[in-house]
């Protein structure tokens, strides 16, 4: 097996933990908080979760351990999408499982939580997990995007756990994947099974985030690989001087990753989906937005530029949820056959004319032909429109370039406009962790063990203080009830965690609205450049800009 | 002006000269090797540069410094594309000439070689050009694609040189640019200005390579890029084990961008243009190809893969250039209109297919309809097919798909097949350079000032021994006219740099063909990972693997 040079240097690395797990394991003792709540719904959390409500937040610190030292079996599932340190918080849980005693066994359930429930697993040596240390990927053992929420998928890993006699599961994932722990351990406490259920917090997508959790790992690599490549695209606008850059970034759900790599990279514009959705923009309002950017720095010279889309942000325009809406509808059982045996498009476009109500007309027929066909010809296997694969770069850069056919006409627009589109989402999920992630994520592992062993059962592995050096960061647990309220999901009260939205009154927030004028009009690029892994402090070991102005 | 940290730390980076220009400027003397000729119509080309063809092969050395000790005043000019490294041409070349001597001047035409004519230009100093140390991108005077080729040109060139006293041009391009450059150092020769002219290599298509030109520059740094992104894309496949990804890289006239990336991060697939023209393939030929490594993958429980697409691959297939040509002679002047005039789709397509041949319908008819339609719909101002703009990702995953529809019938593939498109290019054109390319980069533009300053006309800078330590590098000069012949363009005999392509009996190409059948069945990816500027030699001072394996 042929490694790159860099891959055999990151093995080198010993990632930095905070001081309180320094000392070694026979000197790290628990400090308990006070009792927790949940975020909102107490009452309707606390019934559902009898066994596992209201438990102390707690931290560790140095000092005597007192923890049982019976033999521990742990288990660890990845789940949902790559995030980079996914192995490292393994190769922490590991190198502190086996610190411990050496006894202990630490299984890797294998292609995400089916791997639990069919029982199909690996169980880590040195010689396998010292392949994967501070590497990016999931490759460890797979990751995948089966639930765990089921009570017949419960009883079934009640059973596995019971047959490989393990005392613990390690559930790495988002906000769902949290959830769905904190459901597994009440569920497994409820039937005494003795089993424990530790969530760590990942997502590139940076929304699994509140006074917890002061970042998701997986988002400071991911959004410096992006940031490295918007930086790149826009040293090439300012050399080139002739060509407008739309990039769209993951993030289907909330704009953490554009926001961030705007203010890494500070392009002319960048979409913010949740201010769309508050300020109920609509397409015109926003390809006006942009188009009077192009105007500006045209009038100066500058037919050039760089515009942010965040991946979901046409789901957020209201206009645009009704359209797709009035097509699921249009299209829903036997009048999809009706339109699909229309023969030209033509044909097709009188039928959509005549089925949509006049105002989703008119958001319809201003869309580049390409998208209408895409929104009525590639349906999924249920017959609705696929919103996830309209490509919202494309979208966005042909209303902008007819409003400035408009602007032309009417004289205040001479310039030329040049788009060309980019998608940035997986070249970001797999990169080599920063040393940021590196350490985060092995401190996370590192921990999460620590709870185990203390036996805590349906806690989030909680490192906190994150923008200080590691050294300063606070390591301990907190109950994941904590984070949970009610929400309406598919017609059902659930138990969820919040998920994150970037909050409009929030400092990264208002740092980018004070600039953003600035930066629309003027060519104030930064370029942030490849991570880099070695050299300088401030080049190496810097987080998040995000997490940086929220902690000043 | 806000500022990367990295930015910041590349500032302070001492780019690393040859040894035999480390001894500062009184110790660097010329020793004149052989009188050259061309590589071939060596008759032709003496007759169009009777004053500068057959000139001598020079290598520096140390020794007294006996160049004349007039003063220089030296203009830059940067020309096409943008590649990293550019900014450090600028430097090494300013530094040269100021060290030896502070009254000379450098002059930046702006915006490539129209600055010259138009004179458009900025001077020099320390404060601006330490703004640009290290850096990527062509910001530092702008770039540009005209191109300096008429006598008309050359006159007005050569009136600017006289009007500011210039005594020599560096232009720094690709194989036109420094064609022109050697046109125009003879076009100064014959009229006895006395300004010299010395090209530079630039290009990171990689397809300006001789035996004088071991390498373009910018060419590792871009192609380290590429290949961080396709490993991070083949890391994220290897983790969720669900997608193919086709990743289409720059290259239109040659495919080293490819091979390059490939060897460094052995994907399942890697189209090679030169060799699919070699062996005449049909778009089916190829498909096939490739839906034979998924379907091997596929029932070794492997429903994913990375195929690497070279940007001009479609215009290496002969019956898709044949097919190109039948659409543009099909809507050539008043056809065009009678094209246009037709409503539906439907009617369009009878047109077409009554238009074509039989062969080149029946490659027109395996096309997806997004393509077709390009074809016809989007065409250039000349109103030709626009074949840049064809998304040959999606066209080769499109034919793939239609493969195994056919297999699956026949009962050989029982897999998923799930395609995901990239285009890398723009990504990577601006990056800051590598060591290799800020090393390699300062030297061509320190030598290119001691040529100018020895006297030398219609030279390229020549660095090499490349694959070694900068220490062990040689500098020296070469006539570019050692480096031409004549070929046929535009209807015409022209002199001109033969483009290098991928040789099939290179040994780069061999590697990769000896190990290709591997990798498209196993898994055997490699992880390269950001560029690193600082840390172990081994990870950040290596240049590229075709470089590596042609020396070895």
């Amino acid at each position: 097996m042929e490694l790159s040079s860099l891959q055999k240097a990151r093995y080198q690395y010993v990632p930095k933990l905070p001081e309180m797990l320094r000392s070694g394991i026979a000197d790290i003792c628990v400090n308990e908080g006070e009792e927790t709540k949940s975020a909102a719904d107490c009452e309707k959390i606390k019934a559902l979760f009898p066994n596992t409500y209201g438990k102390k937040e707690i931290v560790f610190q140095k000092g005597q351990n007192t923890s049982q030292s019976k033999k521990q079996v742990v288990g660890v599932i990845l789940s949902g999408g790559q995030a980079p340190g996914g192995h490292n918080v393994i190769c922490g849980l590991y190198d502190a499982l086996k610190s411990t005693n050496p006894e202990n066994v630490l299984y890797g359930f294998k292609n995400g939580p089916i791997g639990l429930i069919e029982d199909d697993y690996l169980i880590f040596d040195d010689d396998y997990i010292n392949q994967y240390r501070n590497t990016g990927g999931f490759d460890i053992i797979g990751s995948g995007r089966t639930k765990l929420e089921t009570k017949e998928q419960f009883e079934i890993a009640g059973k596995v756990c019971k047959k490989h006699g393990i005392t613990a599961i390690v559930i790495i994932g988002g906000d769902d994947s949290n959830t769905n722990a904190a459901v597994l351990a009440e569920y497994f406490a409820a039937n005494n099974t003795g089993v424990q259920v530790i969530g760590c917090p990942k997502t590139i997508d940076g929304d699994l985030k509140n006074e917890d959790i002061e970042c998701s790992f997986g988002f400071d690599t991911a959004t410096k690989t992006y940031s490295e490549l918007i930086g790149n695209i826009g040293r090439d606008a300012n050399s080139a001087k002739k060509y407008w850059h739309f990039v769209k970034v993951m993030g289907r759900s909330a704009s953490h990753v554009a926001l961030e790599c705007a203010l890494q990279t500070q392009p002319n514009i960048c979409l913010i989906s949740e201010e769309v959705a508050y300020k109920k923009m609509s397409l015109s309002q926003i390809a006006d937005y942009i188009a009077d950017s192009v105007e500006k720095r045209s009038a100066n010279g500058m037919d050039f530029g760089v515009a942010i889309i965040p991946e979901g942000v046409v789901e957020f325009v209201p206009e645009f949820s009704v359209l797709i809406k009035e097509i699921n509808e249009l299209l829903a059982g036997s009048k999809a056959d009706e339109f699909n045996k229309l023969s030209t498009w033509n044909e097709k476009y009188a039928f959509i004319e005549k089925g949509l109500t006049k105002e989703s007309m008119d958001v319809f027929a201003i869309l580049p032909m390409g998208i209408q066909q895409q929104l009525f010809l590639e349906r999924d296997p249920h017959g609705n429109v696929q919103v996830s694969l309209i490509e919202s770069e494309k979208l966005f850069s042909a209303l902008v370039s007819d409003k400035l056919a408009l602007r032309k006409e009417a004289g205040t627009y001479k310039g030329k406009f040049n788009p060309i589109h980019h998608f940035l989402g997986y070249e970001g999920r797999c990169a080599f962790p920063s040393n940021f992630d590196a350490d985060y994520c092995y401190s996370l592992g590192y921990n999460a063990f620590m709870l185990i062993q203390y036996g805590y059962n349906g806690y989030l592995s909680k490192i906190s203080n994150l923008s200080k050096p590691a050294d300063k960061w606070i390591a301990g647990g907190m109950p994941i009830t904590k984070m949970m309220n009610i929400e309406r999901r598919h017609g059902e009260d659930k138990p969820v965690i919040k998920k994150a939205l970037v909050e409009l009154d929030s400092k990264p927030f208002k740092y980018f609205k004070e600039r953003r004028d600035k930066w629309a009009t003027e060519t104030l690029y930064i370029y942030p450049g490849a991570i880099q892994y070695y050299g300088p402090s401030e080049v190496c070991d810097i987080t998040t800009k995000t997490l940086k102005i929220e902690q000043e």
